[in-house]
This record gives structure tokens, sequence and C-alpha cells, in this order.
């Protein structure tokens, strides 16, 4: 027995003098990996002596900023006062009982759902499956996601998720524009859409150069729209509509859309779908929506996941992600992400839709709430809702209230009405708020947790409203309770006949034991910021810290509908003024905008507002938008979505920019020059030189600069797109400011934007903007998402990210990002080719050429790499991006120096392998790098043929053992089986039982 | 591409008529596993036709009720109604800031600890260690526990956690005793020692036949104090004590009390040992105390982990579990349980305690702040509780107040002063509650939290207690805010020179991001209820959910100290009143007490209420306490405590207590008879005949009933230990009303007894219980616990599970449970023996016969099956109890009937593996049982010495796949070797370098 008993002497205790009651949970160190010795250890490696000292070598002195960007940052707070703090603000909201709707539900997240998965690090840490094997878990919750949303609205496919209900709709327009081939420039939508659904439809048309012609889908059919169906690409109509009504025949109106060769968008809501019939039973070609009332808190706007679902012939063209099953490389089962040439790969000029980040998280939640509750569950949900919004219009009735619609509603029952203002108020000062439809209207939605306390506080509210006296509020009462099955019949126009979900998943989870445990098997099967760094150049997966996490959760901030009065969200004002102060110091601007829910819509909205801020000038010819090669994606696709024309600047062989290029371009589009959109630091990972030069150059030929922010975590507190001279950027929450990936969303893009073009802020239809920054001049259109603050409820994280990291913390948050990538980088450098450094420094990231095994690898490839690195139980960097051939990779300053060091070694005995191939040690095509990743049922086999160890394939390093190892539960996946014969819903009865 | 166009016709909508407005998430089929279909067809298998029709073959009519019981258990609430009823009880909990102390402090739970363990059901809902295997990860955290111990408080040995700090002084009290011989029936207990502590020792000591001496130490010293040290068995001191004060030099006494053959017990605050002497430094024989601080929420009293450390030479007299270090059958390094006897094994008659289930959850969140903080930041936060201390004294001195103690204290401050009450007052008002000490003392705890706003607050209601003008309050806050060395250096008498926990697990995860990956790997290595069933015979593993969890983080719940005035407190009396009312209810009895804060506890409780009646009616020589052989080993162990003499009785061959045995007994003992302890329905499962006579043949001899409850999940709704007849019983909430097992604690074991025993229910010193259901009669003294209500703060999860169960989920909950264990007992029954059941029916649980095995098994155990069964993926049931040579199954009623039919399969594939054993097919040394479990590096071993393949070993049945599977991380443990060469904390550097 070894006692524990040390006998040095205690180390500063006695010769030390604290101030007194200072906070002691300060989270500046335990945000940042390294300590102060591993930090001085790493510096000593990479031949500085100081952060400050590495800092000035990498970051060029005309840039270089005296740190005025941290002026309007705060001080910081230690994790429990920036708690409390935090919770004094949400508490200025108030919580009211919503029954506004609009596509903003009150919802049960059920108990294990919200603990086990959105609370659960497991699942907000991941980031997007691109690496399959090791996400087999999340990709089955997105598959359940879209087998939900296919066979709730009656379609063959669907994707895994859009941003958000509005964003969906102006997708679906853009792809009615494809398929005419952009011959057809008109698109219809029904003028009982939702108002922020048609808001969004006319930014995008209006960016696209597509007609939106909102009107009454009957003129239409009857020819008396002022256009004709001829003319149109396609027609949205909202089902149910904004004032609740299912509608009429919809099969008549599809068939003479497809007559006339124009096509049938269904904006649907889910769970009407259970018992109303689907849209994809009358005719639509594509349905899209908000899956927000399947247990996702209504956030007082977002984020929520948007979906899109369509005929099968449809799916090439459909934006975002799909999920595929495919098979791994036993032959077994396996899913991916299907078709990815959608992802960073887009297609650049040729792209029309920007969208990448979507809502992966919260499609997680809403398939397991559909999980959990099953067909029969949902079901129930759906009849009690529209039971008991006929109770409601049967006491309307009674009280003298005159319903809209009698009938052919589902969940929402619009009262017209000579005292809209007074029944408003009634039901305000018992605790509810109903929706305002226009002067005479009123609009109650029944959602899930209607009670009988609700029923009778609106039916006092309605009493006191028409001035009915005791007896006629008796009956009314009366007349909602009613057990009169003939009133409490499902009595939907158009009742649902077909069977949905009868997929296994759906029918085994229903006790919370079963829904855990699976939950559970499906976390175990992935690697996320729990289990290992996720190094991925250009992602920044850096830590999301519990107590940033945690407000997102307290009612004051989940349970606020987007459109309720603004004297109720003061809370919410408060805490997006502050947050917006603290992102406009920290990029060098004067105003943002926080209502990009992406960073691809921030480069939408920010490409707006310079569009926006050409025309100002008479200057609506300016469309050249000049992108360098080396760019994200999605810079191009942004740029064509605003009806922009790119054109490509080359980089050297060091990754700049070619300056001699961009010189010509500059002065051959002179006339025309709309834009510069570059990434800084490059998204070749570094501070590239004259930048300043590039810019101004811009200016002088009338051109706006548009900064990618993507690597904004390299310039924290050291400089800022503001002070380089940009004119907007965008800012990846999800990347710079702790909002966590979620598997592949949510994000969240803030744009920032220099005095002369805040006036260009979106605004809002329904909400006109407030609070945001220096956009105090309203717009009342130019939304770029559905509700007016986008993602409003995750900001909370990147408020605490802010508050608790302060002016110190946000500026070591890049120097030790900096410190982290070139420490890597520098322990690789003598075995690994790395690209593009200046002065043999990156900046927060750095790429790995693996080009050379092109020439002799023998067939090897970075691929090989990446997946060889799961059998040493990292998550790979980001694969051939943004040159090819390669590794990018970007530790974070979350990460550890021990951590760092670990991939190192990973990355070296990775080395020897490709060498022992290269050097016929080992068989090219039989080898740990072709084969990798091994699973534990290639292990065990009994026959073993290869020629290197099974200790050699699944534990290659004594690091990894029983204790660390991780199992991949398929191994290498097949992506182009799957691309061939894609299968994108969940495996039926009869496919599980073959 | 198969599109999910379902066509067949949707149920029942369209003819179906619901109520309108009624709730929709309701709980019951959530927490019931089997559904109504799958209920069905397991009835069919065990041949009847309905739950209620099998209820009546398996309970007796004689003691089957009509249902009674349920009718105080109120009507269910669905999860959301629950959640907020209680969340409007909790509102009426006033929060204050807290600077009580007195053994309760305010402290920081990091963040990412409250929510990836103390929210977290991989280690809420694991059981205790027993199965070591597949417990590595919280096996190594409660090594962390013991080691954060020992190198605190300066000893060399410590356990991982006992319930409280009173009962773990009275533990220490008992030790000294048993090394006395027995020959020294005093203990001396220091008199500003707190008082609940006092009281704890006090009821120990009265019911053990110890007398306890309460004085001044120092009279102890010099021989005034009416006792000699020769006289004692042992001294007990308080460190800090109840005022603050560090004491003087605690040599001196510790020399005198060695010479005198007696033993030094210190009760200290681990924080305290960061800055001063630590007591093994000055002659501690043990030490006890509460770990509540290192991150645990006050809770209102508890749940928090007391801990005891001691000499080397003790460790065999330890009560409590002892985590050791041992190797696995391949060499490496593994944990487990050491000298586990005094477990079930307890040695009964001879046991001198009963402690079981202690607070393995709270020593795990309390080592993991260890772990996270490290040496040198508890030293921080230690230095700075003094510092701040010190501050409020100068403060204090300058207003005119007199400070007890100018020195020689640590974070607490006590306040001589003629206006206590208006002190305390004129904090209440400025949120604060202090300490009312005595007559003219005022105590002040300065905790971790302790804010400059805090520090103003006192020094205004110090100022306006002494009327001080705005000068001297000017004065008292620069006194405060010295910035003066000499004022903040440490100034302890005897300040603590060692290092202390430099093992590295303590000095290395520093970062979030580090104590994420640690809590995940660790996560990783065990089997909990989110694996798999966890079917422990007589331990009822059953679903803990989600939303019986979520309140007990509320701060309302958990900030609240168990001293505030009783006022403030009034959320927690409503809730424990109707929690009392429902147990009463339920167990069919006339009182409860919630203060018992284990099974084990309760026990106790129960048999001094016994002890208590027989005394108040002039029969304290009734002494004989009837327990039968298969009893659980805590019921002798709890008789012996309370001075009782232990008479076996013998069970039948039908597992049947012997009727003429007892009749004997019974009547031999008729004069002494104190009490019969009976487990109901039996620990052998069954629902034994005859019981109601048994009972009645005690009473007419004088004696009272003890019924143990923990099989009370059996019973709940049809019949209750109250209507058989029993006076007393304690409920195991952790078995039966849904409190987790936390990994070996908290336990909760409230008691019921009849109207005759609820005068003798215990009391509290400090806080005479209130809203005890119908102990009313407050009693001051015979408290069983530290705090008044025990772990109080857990009582929200048993709330909410009556809540929302209601009267049917009640009585479904024991039905399906019995259920259960009849379904899996007849697909087992064919092959195994099953024991002891009644007309082929057991209750909810049942035994399987291994004792063929011993005959002609090869070698084979029960063990061996145990250990087996995870490589199948399963927690072992109950090994060797209460029968050798068997395995206990239950498998509880939130288990689903798939999940039964999967136990079954991998029992039938167990047994055809033992047959081919048996029959000469394999080996019987080197077969897959004896080697079980199997870890990954033993399968990929190159060589494989084994006759049964890799996949046999480690995927025996195709539903075992690289999805499904678990992974071992260690193989079969050591325990001999452990046991022999006991190694307690943690390895250090060197050993881990070796």
């Amino acid at each position: 027995l070894s006692a524990r008993r040390a006998t040095t002497l205690g180390s500063s205790i006695g010769s030390r003098a604290l101030a007194t009651a200072k906070p002691l949970d300060v989270f500046q160190p335990r945000h940042v990996g390294p300590d102060k010795n591993d930090q001085a250890e790493m510096l000593r490696t990479i031949g500085y002596d100081s952060l400050e000292s590495m800092t000035a070598a990498i970051v060029p002195e005309d840039i270089r900023s005296s740190g005025q960007e941290l002026e309007g940052v705060p001080d910081p707070l230690a994790e429990m006062d920036a708690m409390n703090e935090l919770r004094s603000i949400a508490l200025k909201n108030k919580l009211m009982r919503s029954m506004i709707g609009q596509g903003y539900y009150e919802t049960k997240t059920p108990a294990p759902i919200l603990r086990n998965m959105l609370e659960n690090p497991a699942w907000y840490t991941a980031y997007t499956p691109y690496q399959s094997e090791i996400s087999q878990g999340r990709l089955e919750m997105l598959l359940n996601f879209q087998t939900v949303v296919s066979s709730l609205t009656g379609m063959e496919i669907a994707n895994c998720s859009l941003l958000d209900e509005g964003s969906s709709a102006a997708e679906a327009m853009n792809m009615c524009f494809a398929l005419s081939r952009q011959k057809r420039p008109k698109f219809f939508v029904a003028e009982d859409c939702f108002p922020q659904t048609i808001g969004c439809v006319q930014t995008r048309g209006e960016s696209a150069g597509v007609e939106i012609i909102v009107g009454d889908p009957a003129k239409l059919l009857d020819g008396s729209a002022g256009v004709s169906m001829e003319e149109i690409c396609g027609a949205l109509i909202q089902y149910p509509n904004v004032y609740g009504s299912l509608g009429g025949n919809h099969t008549v109106f599809a068939d003479a859309l497809h007559n006339a060769g124009a096509y049938l968008v269904v904006a649907a809501d889910l769970m009407a779908c259970t018992v109303a019939k689907p849209p994809g039973e009358f005719g639509a070609d594509m349905v899209v929506g908000s899956a927000q009332r399947f247990g996702v808190p209504m956030f007082y706007g977002g984020p929520h996941a948007g979906f899109m679902s369509a005929r099968d012939s449809l799916k090439r063209l459909m934006p975002g992600r799909i999920i595929g099953a495919s098979v791994d490389s036993q032959g077994n089962r396996a899913l991916r992400m299907a078709l990815q040439t959608r992802e960073q790969f887009i297609r650049r000029e040729k792209a029309t839709s920007n969208i990448c980040t979507a809502q992966a998280l919260l499609a997680n939640v809403a398939a397991a709430y559909a999980v959990y509750h099953g067909p029969e569950g949902l079901r129930r949900i759906g009849a009690a809702m529209h039971e008991n919004a006929r109770g409601v219009t049967r006491a309307a009735e009674k009280l003298g209230l005159t319903p809209m619609h009698k009938d052919g509603f589902f969940d929402s029952v619009t009262l017209r009405t000579d005292s809209a203002d007074a029944l408003l108020d009634a039901a305000l000062r018992r605790g509810i708020n109903l929706a305002r439809l226009g002067p005479d209207l009123v609009g109650i939605n029944i959602d899930e947790l209607f009670s009988e306390t609700d029923a009778r506080n609106l039916i006092a509210a309605m009493a006191e409203t028409t001035g009915a006296g005791e007896d006629a509020k008796a009956q009314a009462e009366a007349a909602f309770f009613s057990e009169d099955p003939a009133d409490n019949d499902v009595a939907v126009p158009f009742p649902r006949q077909s069977a949905f979900m009868e997929h296994p998943v759906f029918n085994r989870y229903h006790s919370e034991t079963k829904l855990l445990r699976y939950l559970s098997s499906l976390e175990r099967r992935d690697i996320t910021l729990r289990e290992s760094m996720i190094p991925l150049g250009s992602c920044t997966m850096k830590l999301n810290a519990a107590s940033e996490l945690m407000p997102i959760s307290w009612p004051e901030f989940a349970g606020m509908h987007p459109f309720c009065p603004p004297d109720q969200a003061a809370g919410y004002t408060e805490m997006i003024g502050q947050l917006n102060g603290w992102i406009t110091s920290i990029t060098g601007f004067a105003a943002v905008s926080t209502q990009p829910n992406s960073g691809a819509t921030g480069e939408y909205a920010g490409l707006l507002c310079i569009k926006a801020y050409h025309e100002s000038r008479g200057e609506s010819h300016r469309n050249i938008c000049l992108i360098p090669n080396s760019a994200h994606g999605t810079n191009p696709a942004s740029a064509v979505m605003c009806g922009m024309k790119v054109i490509g600047v080359k980089n050297d062989e060091n990754g700049n920019i070619d300056v001699a290029d961009f010189d010509a371009k500059v002065e051959k589009h002179s006339a025309n020059l709309a834009a510069l959109m570059i990434t800084y630091p490059s998204t070749y990972g570094k501070y590239e030189r004259g930048v300043k030069q590039l810019i101004d150059k811009v200016h002088e030929h009338g051109g706006q600069v548009y900064l990618d922010g993507a690597n904004l975590n390299a310039q924290l507190g050291l400089t800022s797109p503001g002070y380089i001279g940009a004119d907007v950027c965008h800012a990846n929450s999800h990347k710079s400011f702790a909002i966590p990936h979620g598997g592949g969303g949510p994000g969240v893009g803030p744009i920032g934007v220099a005095e002369h073009l805040a006036p260009f802020l979106p605004g809002h239809m329904v909400q006109p903007s407030s609070g945001e920054g220096r956009n105090t001049q309203a717009k009342s259109n130019g939304a770029v998402a559905a509700a007016p603050y986008g993602s409003a409820g995750i900001l909370p994280i990147t408020w605490m990210f802010f508050r608790m990291l302060g002016k110190p913390g946000m500026k070591e948050v890049s120097q030790v990002a900096m410190l982290n990538a070139n420490y890597i980088a520098k322990r690789l450098e003598s075995t690994y080719t790395i690209l593009f450094r200046e002065d043999g420094l990156c900046a927060h990231e750095f790429i790995i050429d693996f080009s050379y095994l092109k020439k002799d690898g023998k067939g090897l490839t970075e691929t090989d790499v990446a997946k060889r690195l799961t059998d040493y139980g990292f998550h790979s960097p980001t694969t051939s991006w943004p040159v090819h051939y390669s590794l990018m990779v970007e530790p974070t300053e979350s990460e550890s120096k021990e951590e760092c060091d670990r991939f190192v070694d990973a990355m070296l005995a990775i080395h020897e392998e490709i060498q022992e191939v290269i050097d016929g040690r080992a068989d090219p095509d039989d080898n740990v790098l072709k084969n990798a990743p091994h699973t534990a049922e290639m292990i065990m086999e009994d026959e073993w043929t290869h020629a290197y160890s099974r200790k050699k394939a699944a534990f290659p390093l004594p690091t990894i053992n029983n204790q660390s190892k991780f199992w991949p539960v398929v191994s290498r996946v097949d992506n182009v089986t799957g691309d061939r014969n894609l299968v994108c819903s969940c495996p039926t009865v009869e496919e599980l039982s073959e």
C-alpha cells in the first residue's frame, strides 16, 4: 500500500496576496486547451518566446490593429456570474401561452429526448457526417427524419433538413425556375401563405430575377389572376393556410398546373398530414415546411428543421443533404450522405443554391419525437388538435363569434370580429397570445399542449369580448366539452386514408427505456468532440461549453414565439442588442444583423446589401463578382443567387491571389464591378500579404468587398474585417463563437457591415427589425430567413462565449488557435510537406500535401489516410479541399498540447505505413490504409488473410488499447454503389426480414 | 427506390371519439416496458388471460387487498403537467444566499460536471460496481474519490463514501468501540462539533450501548471532564469546529489519547485541509466528513458523500466500500471493490455496521470536481475562502463587532453580539442567511462563491446592526478589501506544508474539453441501464425517467440549506408532506419518515422505533430479533446495531420459513421477543403463504414485526405491509420508486409505521421535524441522519414517480414486474431449474439454480455464467444470493418483452455452452465461460490458442454485431490478488511511468 503523503513544500501558499472576493470559476483556462506551461513549450518548439511575438510574425503589420476591436467587447465574467447575468436578462422575457401558430407552435419536447439528445454533447458536438464510418448513429437518425417527412407528406424522397420553412419555399421556387430551364421567370404564391414565407420567396425571387406574383389560386385557375399558368414555373400554396383552412380540392389545381408545364409546391404542416390527405396524394411536386412542432422548442423563431420532399424524379435537383443507404467493404448496410457534390464541392458557378449547413440537430430531435410517438401517437396528437379546434369553433359560435371556416380546417381557427383588439387583449390578460391576422381577424392555434384550462381561459376571453352572460359562457363550455361523437369525429374534407411510418423504427421505441437505449446505441457509433479532436480545416470544431449551452433550455428563451408582442420579448431584445454590439466591435463594423441562420445565408444577405447599395447609387448594372478559385464553394453559389456573374481569380503557386490576374480582371470589369469575395485568412490557412492593396483596388474601381468570415477565429482582437477595409462580412457563430455544429447544423451567420451598408440589412415582414444594432430604419422586406432574428434561440451560446471570455479571452482564442496549428505543422514538417505557409508560419490551419501519392503512392490516396485515422481513434481533417490531394488541419484553441501530440503521433505512424507500401514492404492493394477502417468483425475473422497482423490493424499504437479504442461500426463505405442505387428512407419490415 | 406510400386504410381515425383537451403525454406507457399487445402475448405464454388473473394466482388471497392502498395515491398527471405542478411547489421555497455553513455550503458544480455526470444517465443509472469488468469507469472515479480524501486528510486509506458526515462519525465511534474489543463503552465528543453530528453519534451510542460524553476536550486532557482517557474508546473533534476555529495543537491531544489506548477521530472539512495541517499530520486515527462542498449542491441536506479515511492498520475494520486495484486475467491493471464480504455478504450476526448503499454518484461528482480543479485550483479556492473570512473579521472589528476568534479559523467567522437577532434580520433583508449559534453568537460562512456583492451586503448588514455611520462602513469596506499583503496572507495556525493530490489524474484534466473526454472515456467502459437491462434480483433496476430526474437540478430544490428558516422551505415542506402521504397510503401505514438515507438506515430507524416502543411500555428487556436465514445481510447487522440479539430462523426446502422452527423460537423467546424481521415477498422472490399467521404469532408473543421493503415493488396496489399486519417497514425509494442507483448510491429508505409507533420516528436536534406525516410530536433526538429529511434533494424523483403514474400506474408497475419475471422464468424453465416458485409462479424475481454445476459442471460456476453474460452485452443478475450456486433475476416492469427475450436467448445460448463443457465438447479449463469476459485485445492476439473461435468468444449470437457489441475494457478480474495486496489510491507519476 502506498500512502499518498507528500512531503514537498506547498507551492505558493503563505506568500501570495490574493485580491479578496474575486470570482474563482474563470472560464478562459477552461476554454483554451494548453495551459501556460504547455503554451511556453509549444512556443519554444516553433521558435517564439511569446504569443505576442508569434502573432507579430503571422499577422502582417499593415493590417495588425492595436486591439481596438476589443474595446466594445465586455470584460470577462466568471461562469456562474455570466449565467446569472444572462438569467436576469432572460427573465425580462414574458412567457405567455402561445396560440399564435403561424408556423411556430408550442410543443412538448419529451424529457428523454431533451436530456439525452438536445442537451447531450454526444449529439450536439458532432460534425456534419462526411466521414460516414464514424457517423452511423446520427446518419441513422437523419434517415429517420427523411422517412418521417417523405412518409407524412406522401412523397417519394426527402432531404435531411433545410434552414427553415421560408427558405425552403424559396429553394422550391428556385427548383421550379431551374425546371423551366430558366425560361419562366415568374412564380405564383398563394396570398394565404404565411407572410414570412412570402417574404423569403420574394427576397429570393428579386435576387434571382424571378417575378413573384402573390394572389388567389382560384383566380390563377380561372385565368383572372393577371398571369397565366403557362407563364409561371410553379405555384406555392400553404396547407393548411394562414387562416387554418385546408382548402378545397387541390388535385384540380395540381392537374391544371401540370398541364400547363408548371409545378406545384405545397408548404405543409407535418402534423396536419397525420389526419388530412397528404400533398403527395393530391399532386404536389415538392413539399416544404418546418418540423418544429415535432418536439423542437419555438426558440423565438429558430433553429428548427426546415424540410423538403419531392417526387423521385427531382432528387438530383434537390438542395441540401440527402442521406442514403449503401454498403461497406464487407457488404454490410451502411449509411452516408448521398450525392455529396452538393456540399463543399458545389459546382461553383453552376450552383443555384448555396445551402450547406442545415439543421441536423433539430432534424434529429424531430425524428426522435416521431420515433418515440410512432404513427399511432402522432395520429392521436393530430386528432386531438383537430378535435380541440373544432371544440373552439363550436364554443365561439355559441358566443356569437364568426369562425372564418366552419369546416375544412385542422388545428387553427380564425375568428372574424369587430372586436379583434378586445379579444386579443382579453386573451392576453389571461396569459394567452393570439394572432392578429387582419383588421377583423384573430387566429387561434390549438397545439399539442392544449388543456382544459386553456379551453376555459379561451372561452372566458371570448365571452368577455362579446359581452356574453354566464349562461352563454356555460353553453360555450358545454359545446367545447361536448361528448357527442359527431362533434368529436375528425372531419377534415379529405381525411388521410393511407398509413404512414410503418417502418419498424417508428414502431419499436415507445417506452422511455427503449428510446434511451436506442439513442445511446446510436451515440456510441459516432466520433464527436467527446471522443477526440476534430481537426477539420475551415470548420473550427472548438469547445461547446456546457455553461454556454445550458441557457438555451431555459423556458424564457426556448418558449418564446417570434411573433409575440415585442414588449414580451424585452429579454431577447436586450440580449441580441448586446451581442450585436460585441460582434460589431470584434468585426470592426458599424452594424450587425443576426437574421442569417447559416454562414451561406450570411453570404447571401451580405451580397444583397452590396447589391442594394449599388442600386441606391444608380449603379444597378454592377453585377461582376470576383472570387478567387480557392474560395468556399458557397461563395460563387451565393453570388449566383444574387444574380451576379462570377469571375474567378487565379491563385499563384504560393496559394496567394495572383495579383496580375486580379489586376487585369478588376480593370477589365471596372465599370461593372460589384464585389470581390475573399476569405481571410485565406482558405489556404494563411495571412496572405497585400490584402489591403487588393481591397483598395476594388474600392477604386467602385466595387465592394465581401469578406468571408469562415476564418474569423484567427483574427479576434488582432485585426478585423472592418479594419482591413472590407465592407461586409459574415461571422460563422458555429465556427468562431462556440455554437456547436450539431452534426450538420444549426449554424448562425450574422453579418456585419460598414456604415454605408447598414440601411440595407435584411428586414422582416411580420416583425420589423428592432435591436439590430444600427439597422434601426426598420425595413419591411428583404428577409433572408423566416424568423426576424433567425436562430435566436441559440444566440445565448454566443452571448455566453463573449461574456465569459471577454477582452483577454477573445484574443487568446485566436492566438492559441494559431499556436496549436503551427505547433502541429512544425512537428509534422520534416515528415510531410506543409503547403503555403508564409515564412514557415500558417495562421490557424494548414494543409498537408499528399500529391506525392499520386505519383508513387501505388494507389494510395489522402482518403486512405483519412480513413486510417479512424483506426487511430481520430476524426479525419478536411480532405481534398481547398486543394486536391491534401488534408487540411485546424486544431482550434480548445485542443490541448497532449491531444495535438496524440494527433501528430498518429500522423507519423501513418506516414510509416505509407512508406511500407511505397517501399514494397506492404501489399499495394491489401494494406492497413486501403482496408481502413477496420471493424471488430473484420478483426475477428477466423481466416486472417492479410499480411499485417490484427493488432496492427486495430491497435496500431500502444496508446490505443482496450480502454481507449474506438470501434467504427462499419468499414469503408462504398459511395458509388450508394449513389447509383439511391435508397433514402428507413428499411421496411420486409426489407429487415430479408 | 422504395417510396413510402402506404395504401392500407388508416386505423381508427374518423370513427373514434376522443375527449377534448385531455393531456397527451401520459407517462404510464413510457415507464412500463411491454405495451398492451406484448403483455397479452406474455400472459398467454405463462397461461393467464389478464394481469388480474395472474395477480390473483400470485398474491395469496388472505393478504390481497381491495386496492385501498391506492386511495391516498393521486390520480396521474401527464409528464408536463406534473412538472408544472412540482415547479409551482418548488417556487414556494425562497432561495437565499446561504452563509449558514455548519456542514452545508454553497458551491459551484462546474457546468460540464453537472451536465455530463450528475444529469447523465450513463452515470446515474449505473449499479453498484459488483461486476468489475463492466464498471471500470465508475470504479476509476471512485478510486479518485478515495485518493482525494486520503490525500487531503493526510491519511493512508479511505473508503469510497459513506452516507453523510453525522453517520460517518457514528461509524467511527463504532470502530473505536470495536477496537476496544467492546471493553470501553464510552466515547467522548467535543461539544463544539456540529450539533447534527453529535445527534447522530448519540443515537448510535444509545442503541449500541456506548455512553456518549459531550464535553470540552481541554478538560478531558487535563482530567476535569468527569471521565478519563483510559475509560473511553475514542474521542471526536471537529476541524474546524462549529464556530469556525481550527483549534490549538491537536498533536498533544492525540498523543494523550494514544497513550491512554484510545483513538482520535477528526471530523474534518476537506477544503480546510488544502491550507491547514491535515488531521493525518497531527495524529488522527480516523477522519470523517462530507465532500459536499466539492461541487455537490446543498440539496436541503442531502444526498452528499460522507467519507472516512484512516490509518492503514484499520482498513479491515472500515465500514463501507473500498475500491482497490488488482489485475485481470491478462495481467492488466483492473479495479474492483475490495474486501467485498462487507457487502451483501456481511457476516450477519457478527456485523457491527449495516452500511451498504452509500453515495457513489455524489462521491463521483466530488471526485470530478477535484480532478477539474486539481491541487492548485483547490488550494486557490481554500485560500480565497480563508482570505475572505479574514476580510470579514477585519470589517466586523471596524464596525465594533467582536469576532470569537481573531485568528486560527479557516472559512467561518463567529461574531459575539448582543444584537444577534438584529444582525440575522439585517442580513436576511439583504437576501442572506446567517447561522444562529447561540444567544449572542452569529456564524458567517465564507464559501467558494463569496463575491464582492456578498461582502458589501454583509458589511451593510453589520453596519446597520451596530448603527455604524457611513464613515465606519466605508472603513469596514476598506478593511475588507485591503490589499495589504499582510492582511491577505494565509494565516492559519498550522499551515499545510505538504503537497497533496500530486497524482497525474488530478493534474491533467483542467480544460473543459479534457474533462469532457475523460468523463466520456470512463462512461464508455460501463454497462448501465442505457446499455441493457440490469436484471439484478432484489435490486429493482427500473427506469429512472428524465422527467423524474430533471427537477432535482432546479435551484429552488438544489440550492436550499437544510437549516434555513423553515418558512423559506415551504415548498420542500409541501412536497415532502404530499409524498409522505402517498407513501403512507401505499404502504398501509399511519406515518412516514423520510429521514433515513438508505434502506439499511431505514431498517435501523425502524428497529429503533420498535425498541423505543417496548421501552415506553416498560419492556426494555425485549431484545430478541428473529430473522430468517434468507434475509438480507443488512437485517441482522441493523438488529445488532440496535443492541438486539439475532436468532436465525430456518427455511424449509421450498424456501419458506420453517414454521416449526419459527414456532419453537417464538415460544422459546416469548418473554424477550422484540421483533421479527421479514422480507416480503421473500428474498426468494415469492409470495410466501401464511405470512399473516407468522405475524399474528409474533404479536401474540408481544413482539413487533419489521417488514423489509426491498421487494415492495411487487406489492403496489395489491397488498401492503400495513395490510399484512406489519408494524413498520422501510421502502427503498431507489428500488421501488425510481430513484436511480447512481452506481452505488444515493439511496433513500423512508420508513412507514403503524399508529402506535408514530411517536418514535426519528427527530432532529437542529431542525425539529415538521411535515413528517403523523410525526408531529417533534422529537429533538433520535436522528439517524445528519439532515432532518435525509436526502431531501432527490425526493422530487419519487414525487414525480407517484404523480405521473398515479393510482392505475402504481398497480401496473407491480403487475408487470411480476409478468416480466414470470415470462422469463417460463421461457427458461425447460432448460434451467427455477427454484422456489409457488404453483409455478414467482413474484417479481426468481432464482435460477446452478448447483448442478457443483456436481458435474467440470469446474464451471455461476460466476462463469455471470461473466459470460458480459460477452453477450448483459449485466449479470445477482449471483450466489440468497442461495449459493444461483443467479437471481429481476427484470422490473420497465423492461420490454423484446429485452426479456434477448436475455432469454443469451441464457439459452450459455446453457448450450455449459453443455459443451459437460459433454466434453469443450475444454474444461479453456472455454468461453472460464475465459469470459473477452476483451478486444484478447480477441486480436495473433496467436489464437483456444479451441473455440474468436467469433464465438466475442460475437456469440447473430444479434451481437459491430453495431451492438459492448466491449469490456478488462477481462476477468482477480479478486484474490487485489485483496492480498490492497492498493486503494490512484497511481502516481512513478507508478504510471513504470
